[in-house]
């Protein structure tokens, strides 16, 4: 008996919430890889697409105001298949914390028995943070700013769905849900990395 | 800035998931008062109600096929108000984990801030868990097993929603969600002591 199978870790998270940040700092409390946009490159290193094709069709069509040079998925398969078997590659290791990506349906379908984290705050916390850690437009106002954040988790959803036809967020797709509301994320990655110990 | 603000832990279960022992063992770890059924005894020697109407009242209308003395709840406002008061007044002490009886709304109302964990797990476990520890008839078939783990899981929502308004189980309305599929109760309150301390 083992709590966690593979010591691969997964975390799915509303945007804003600080889930990218805990996994990060969770990665560094158990002295495992941090693995995120990293995926992406590994796929433009080890499929025949270009890196210039794998960014077209991952950065999609959907276009969302105020926002960058954030990435957003318009699936195509051939591409998405190539994640999924870069997310595979990636977690043989083992000793990893996976952010996004669909990681989580990804290598629980594979029969990899990741420990599936979904990490979730309070819409005024989120909206806080963001204009704390400057992550949109400092310009938006409350309004558009709840408007963005709603439309990036909107995507993230349906980027789940439409891979794993479950629900994103839905207690029975993850082992653990962590409510960040006012919490520093520091703290939370010690007690998290306790939690696993 | 502390973690849990009142050292006050409030546990909502999924029949079967092991809620109660789990909130029973992290007390002990923590060494907390577990509070539970003692809720309706308190509140019988400080109300004017006589014991057996709170037992008549709590016990309930709803009849659940198989089932024997287990509480049901037929919300009766004064009883309800009287159970309100009961849960406020044994979480001032502070330093306990109280299962059920809505305490997570009734706390988190009036503006003590418990720290609020809901305990999950998926249907087939809950099941092998009831057969195992003996909770519900063991002559029931697999089939009448689940109905009946799913009219106590309605039950408990109905009674959380008439009494508060929120959706039971939902993320927003706790700190942590726990799924304790396949998993070792006793190892998962040592790692929520770890977490929690």
């Amino acid at each position: 008996y083992k709590y966690m199978n593979n010591n691969i870790i997964t975390i799915a998270r509303e945007f804003g919430s600080g889930g990218r940040e805990l996994g990060r700092k969770l990665a560094e409390r158990l002295g495992y890889d941090f693995i995120d946009k990293e995926v992406i490159y590994e796929i433009m290193k080890e499929t025949e697409f270009s890196e210039e094709y794998v960014r077209k069709t991952l950065r999609g069509a959907q276009k969302v105001p105020y926002l960058g040079d954030m990435l957003f998925y318009q699936p195509r398969l051939e591409v998405l298949n190539a994640q999924r078997d870069t997310v595979l590659k990636l977690a043989e290791r083992g000793g990893c914390v996976i952010v996004g990506r669909c990681a989580d349906f990804i290598l629980k379908d594979a029969g990899r028995d990741p420990y599936r984290i979904f990490v979730y705050a309070d819409m005024d916390y989120r909206m806080s943070r963001c204009r704390r850690k400057n992550k949109l437009d400092p310009q938006l106002t409350d309004k558009d700013m709840k408007k963005v954040i709603q439309k990036i988790d909107k995507m993230r959803a349906d980027y789940f769905e439409q891979f794993s036809f479950m629900k994103w967020g839905s207690r029975e797709n993850y082992e653990l849900s962590i409510n960040t509301t006012g919490q520093s994320i520091d703290e939370m990655a010690d007690r998290l990395a306790a939690f696993l110990k």
